[in-house]
């Protein structure tokens, strides 16, 4: 008698982030996963990112995750592109993302009138970094408020990710932060990430991320 | 024959948190679940509480709940009072503070000798509200940087709470914040949620903070 094994979640989880990865391969969708704590602020990071790859005639969606309501995918509307939020509440309320959800939100977006797709991931620091959904890239966004020692206590989520966004660097000024510790903390739990501080507020370091995303890592 | 059935993982997890109860009681420990995202100031909230409470003759210890690494509890041993770092690490780098990993650091606590003790829980505003740990009171730190929104985006959070504390109130000048719009969104979540803002840096609010947890709630 043959035992019937149920497949492991991740190993689940992995085979529709491949079917995921395929679709966007078959259309040439670069896709950039972006993780941080709430708050650090990854949505106001789009709503400046994305004019800026416009004007480059790249065109840009966002699959907006999210565990309740639609308040980021109404701040992102005004960029006239497309936006799906998957709230991860139906699906038991999870944490992160996962690859079924963004599964179910490619069902609302035309891939082959796309070049940027943005999936921006629940506020957490932790859940999220364990799941690949299909992504070109990780990228995680720190901001300057959440102290040096971040990369050191959540330090999954700095080895997993490409880009590390330092956020909210007009605060500094305000703040007992070290920003050099900082980059150090972040560089000593992954050598090879790239460190790019910014401000969604004055500009500063946006040039730099949009120049990675338009070469597409 | 008797089919095996694993116990629920949650119905494990509030046995545990209950026999957890059952100790504090006995030795009438007030106890205090501390959660927020990373970065919102939990840490540098004790090192002022703590002192305060000291002052009056109020005898305090902490759990000191991270993923790995051992920096908060290097800062609150200064405060020359019991502390236990518990790392999830061991336990398969869980998000969350568990029930039994309070039950492994109260075996290094002597209750007796104790009238509070915080756990102060992993940084993730998602996951760490689902849990029962056997304390009297959850309480969640939301920083001023975060946003207004973070309520109505993390409702399950705000509404196992008993007491919300806005935190880097002095950093509030420096930011688009409506501590206003916050506070309402906090209470549109949870009527019965205590608001208190506090400042670690400046002191504001701590008094009120302080009241609370001599009172026992």
């Amino acid at each position: 008698m043959e035992i019937p094994v149920i497949r492991d979640v991740l190993e689940e989880s992995n085979a529709l982030a491949k079917e995921n990865r395929a679709l966007f391969d078959e259309h040439k969708v670069f896709v950039v996963n972006i993780m941080s704590s709430p708050g650090s602020g990854k949505t106001t990071l789009l709503q400046k990112t994305i004019p800026l790859l416009q004007a480059r005639g790249l065109r840009c969606a966002v699959v907006e995750g999210d565990i309740t309501s639609t308040l980021d995918s109404e701040r992102l509307s005004p960029l006239g592109i497309p936006v799906v939020q998957a709230n991860t509440e139906p699906f038991g309320g999870d944490c992160h993302v996962g690859a079924h959800l963004v599964q179910a939100a490619l069902k609302y977006l035309d891939l082959s009138a796309l070049d940027i797709l943005f999936i921006e991931n629940i506020g957490n620091l932790v859940c999220p970094a364990e799941f690949y959904l299909g992504e070109n890239f990780k990228v995680v966004v720190l901001s300057t408020t959440e102290g040096e020692d971040k990369p050191l206590k959540y330090p999954l989520m700095f080895r997993e990710c490409s880009v590390c966004l330092i956020s909210k660097m007009d605060l500094a000024p305000h703040l007992d932060i070290d920003v050099e510790l900082l980059k150090a903390n972040v560089l000593k739990t992954n050598a090879r990430i790239k460190v790019l501080p910014v401000s969604s507020k004055t500009g500063e370091g946006l040039d730099a991320w949009v120049e990675w995303i338009a070469r597409k890592g």
